[in-house]
């Protein structure tokens, strides 16, 4: 996501929190995503920001009418770009949806694309060993591909038609060529990242200072809640770019 | 563990409390894991406990030593009654150890192995996907099987001589069977909570009060600080038996 945002916004400045120390958000109740999510946000407004990206789908799915209800900055979701792009996309009208429990057992993707058109099929299924597995650095291995299987492989069967399959949570990008090896070949994916930062430049477009206020000089600024050294060694792999610093905040 | 000290101290009432808020430990910083433990005793001490066992190695591994030095309450970790086991059964004097990452990086098995008898070799390995796995309720899959044998023949082949093997997490013990048929059959395998449990009764046996205070009704009582229902569902596996009630505190 970041990635995305820093190609498709080079005129702007990124700060990014990653909530270590609350995550995986994917096995917490609603109540508690709920009440990080808008920590996360008080932190992000407390340094000045113009837009806020939820970038966490199980966040983006239980958390986000309510922190819109509550501030004013322009707050964008994964859900919607991601639904938008697969109902677009969709040809059989059969899409698939994979994520944590969290986001599947919220069906906030479903009751999007219904909202969009009632007529299309959805059909999901939570993977909630694909985190543990990226986390492990396992995105290539033999186990993943077998663990992949068992969870898609259902999903294939359960709609033969299916054309395009919304990948549901940050980390699956990563399992992108394991995925479509399961999938097979036809099958489109959606990684909601593109569509996100077109939309971020879209509101940022329309807003009337165009150039970022905030003074520093990288161009991405990083904080964590916990284990800072491990997040700047994983941010390879997720950012393709090593970072140089990441700051560790007290939000325990 | 709760089922191992209702068995072994028929007249004790017993208080659980799951952070399920902050699961899984073994992925935070040892300040984090600090916080929280001491959070949890806190909780625990309102509740008029005169004994508390951190039933996490993780935990165990890395704030015991802190937690001690505040509270006058005696605190059993799991670290320590699994090494005296490990250490009295051993014949080749090669002991081999499995947890969570923070548990393994921690070294606390290896420091407290040696501290009785440095002349023991102790070989250690990180799982990061058992619990995930057992939490997925995949205890006797495939799936897992693979996993393990990735996990444990390097284990087995750094350590030829190993007849002893402490699973250093409390989920663990749900893998038993698979982690014996990778190990093989003479290994001896071991779970501290009879060894837990045994010290726990010595403790209170020299208390003057050796009836509990406590009043209520079943002879246990469990908090959660996050997903009640859940919690409920997994118990029967852990437990063995069904809870009729689970309540939530507010912790996060």
């Amino acid at each position: 996501m970041v990635k995305e945002l820093m190609h498709q916004l080079p005129d702007e400045h990124i700060i990014y929190l990653g909530d270590t120390a609350h995550v995986p958000y994917g096995i917490k109740s609603p109540a508690t995503i709920i009440k990080l999510t808008l920590d996360n946000i008080l932190f992000l407004l407390k340094q000045n920001v113009k837009l806020i990206v939820v970038a966490c789908n199980t966040a983006s799915s239980l958390a986000l009418d309510v922190v819109r209800r509550h501030f004013r900055i322009p707050i964008i979701g994964v859900i919607q770009p991601g639904v938008k792009q697969a109902v677009k996309l969709t040809k059989t009208k059969c899409i698939g949806v994979i994520g944590t429990r969290a986001t599947i057992n919220s069906r906030a993707y479903e009751k999007q694309i219904k909202s969009i058109d009632s007529a299309i099929k959805v059909t999901s299924q939570a993977c909630p060993l694909f985190v543990p597995l990226v986390e492990e650095g396992w995105d290539n291995q033999p186990e993943t591909i077998t663990i992949a299987k068992r969870y898609l492989m259902p999903l294939n069967k359960r709609s033969k038609k299916m054309d395009t399959l919304i990948l549901g949570c940050t980390h699956y990008p990563l399992l992108k060529s394991i995925i479509r090896d399961v999938m097979g070949g036809n099958i489109r994916l959606i990684d909601s990242a593109q569509q996100v930062a077109r939309e971020a430049g879209e509101i940022l477009n329309n807003q009337k200072s165009k150039k970022s206020k905030l003074r520093f000089n990288n161009r991405c600024r990083f904080y964590v809640t916990d284990e800072p050294e491990q997040f700047a060694h994983q941010a390879v792999r997720f950012l393709g770019c090593r970072i140089s610093q990441v700051r560790k905040i007290t939000n325990v």
